[in-house]
């Protein structure tokens, strides 16, 4: 099979960026094998590009090309990146948008900042690199040129990180990382260290105190039911069943969501 | 050509799922040819998903393999389904999503439990069997599995079904089914019904009683008029020309839609 | 490679229009290569998708097949044509979505009306033509078909335009044509005029007066800081460096901007 490009923006279709793009694409390597991830990333918000991406790109074959244009730096000096990691890669911003993905698939990726304009469209724009440097480069990278050829390594580099929590024997502290279309909060908790943990009565605090029930899956608990589990990323979730979290408890990303062992009062004045 | 995969989901692709499904599967067979058909079905919306498989399968050719995750019973015992109907294939959770679509194609669809946890990924999450189940099954399948290899034949099943109108000589009784994207009212009312009965005058009542114009096609009317019409399903359409019916009148899918033979008032107190 | 087969629509893939097309073009060849463009075009609107495809058609391949279905007149007698054009194709509705794009590749253009039934689905809808004549017209077109087998060729057709900016020499005067997905206000006004009153200082007004800052890239300016350059379009554009310049003014598509150069005032009473 021709080499497998991805697009991931935050352009939306609406506009013509991402077909334009895809032109640009497919008139240098008529052959490559494109595929949308997608196009709704929020504007300019690397962080939900890192978690995106360290959700998905895991799953891909080796020697997939990841182009990712999720820019707010686009006009300043900024670079842009190669990345080689555990023979995948991703053509990005130097924003950290990359980061978390490359991490989950080695922890030695090779990164060169993309510096030879030789690959570029010839009059490149102030404003839209992803038409005029990425697209071309990812079009010439799928058609076999030296990833070398591109520019020089570099060893440093922004880094996005999911923010990390505090995990203690009693008590865990962490936040929401991301909110699903179903409304399911997805904590930077992780799963084994809540498991340790829930063997015991539990207190939950998500904003305000909750009261969810633990459980495996969602089919545990009868529709409607606030619950608490494993999710499919290995982290605690908090979901209601068949129903919307987020709407119910009214929180967002960087919510605070602490879990503690319930202290059994005993003693004299219980 | 490699066999074609479609996709239809309620994940919306701002969230890493439908990505990791695509990782999943090319890293299965790089070879097959993946089709997105949507994933803006209305989170855990079975009936929609109904409707719109209906829609538009029965058009893809014979061979194609069509993955579908409009799944609120992940987690439950739901089964899913591997679904023959006239040379297609459905793989889908076992709560009616894929019923209307496969009896569009064949009364006797060939319909197996898959149990055999050979073809999943190792590792099965408790809430996301499109990565884990649906996807890599797909993937065998496109490789050329059997479908005998996935698990015994079923013969009961979740069936969802468009309500049955209430058809007469002088009155037809159904309900609003679907909305589009312009706003027109696509409803359940059989389209050589209300054509039997247009030849003669008649009283609408959507909500409220509305006087549509009878036309056969949009260009028939001047913007804005409101108009009643067989639509490309077959069925009576309301729609407002190159403006929103569903807004105007304020309805919503479920609404009753009635549509009498008008009686003329003949006798003594006339 | 097989011929690409682009789509553009605004059906949204909530409806199951866009799959059905999907659908009739696998089943006539299931060779072609189909790419979605957008699906989200706003519903009927003409203007939108003729700004659409001038800024993405350019980029593609030479032999590539551009199905266009933004078609407030189905239904109507307008004609449906195939347009060729500096090597590439579109199919569209004769309502000026295609122009802007055609007149970007060639001053020329071939420009057929699609008659011959022969190439269309057997039975035809009166509402939905992008299954029943759009989609099997393209698949026989990627099959090899010529155009002249399709209809005569037509010399009269509907244009869209952008609106003609009014350009002097101390003034230029025209409006907003596009928002992109950041806010970003792209006007009409021509890159070069700008940059040579750019020299002088400007007065700005865009419903309101404004006072943006001159620059050549986003990165110029610090986050938060309104300013004017050159779009990748070649034209004046107004943003606010990771802001929403649309939100922080409130102007639309259609809002007049007038760019002036300031007299300096000089005399007896100054």
């Amino acid at each position: 099979m021709p080499p497998l490009v991805t697009l991931t923006t935050d352009f939306g279709t609406h506009s013509p960026y991402v077909a334009a793009m895809k032109g640009v694409l497919l008139s240098l390597n008529a052959d490559l094998q494109l595929l949308d991830l997608t196009h709704e990333i929020p504007p300019q918000d690397v962080r939900h590009a890192a978690f995106y991406l360290a959700g998905c790109i895991p799953y891909f074959p080796s020697g997939s090309i990841h182009l990712v244009v999720v820019d707010p730096g686009v006009g300043t000096d900024r670079a842009i990146l190669h990345v080689a990691a555990g023979g995948q890669y991703l053509l990005a911003p130097d924003n950290g948008c990359w980061t978390l993905a490359a991490e989950a698939l080695t922890p030695t990726p090779t990164v060169r900042r993309v510096t030879e304009a030789h690959f570029w469209r010839s009059t490149v724009s102030a404003t839209f690199h992803g038409r005029d440097i990425f697209a071309p480069v990812a079009a010439y990278l799928s058609l076999g040129i030296e990833p070398a050829a591109l520019g020089p390594c570099v060893h440093h580099w922004e880094r996005q990180a999911i923010p990390e929590p505090s995990v203690r024997a009693t008590e865990l502290l962490g936040e929401v990382v991301y909110i699903d279309t179903f409304g399911n909060l997805l904590t930077n908790l992780p799963g084994e260290a809540f498991l340790a943990l829930a063997a015991h009565r539990l207190l939950f605090t998500l904003g305000q105190p909750i009261t969810p029930r633990v459980v495996r899956t969602y089919g545990e608990a009868p529709p409607g039911t606030l619950i608490a589990l494993v999710s499919s990323f290995g982290t605690l979730e908090i979901a209601v069943t068949r129903g919307n979290a987020a709407q119910q408890i009214g929180c967002g990303v960087g919510t605070p969501i602490l879990v503690q062992r319930e202290e059994r009062p005993g003693g004299a004045d219980s």
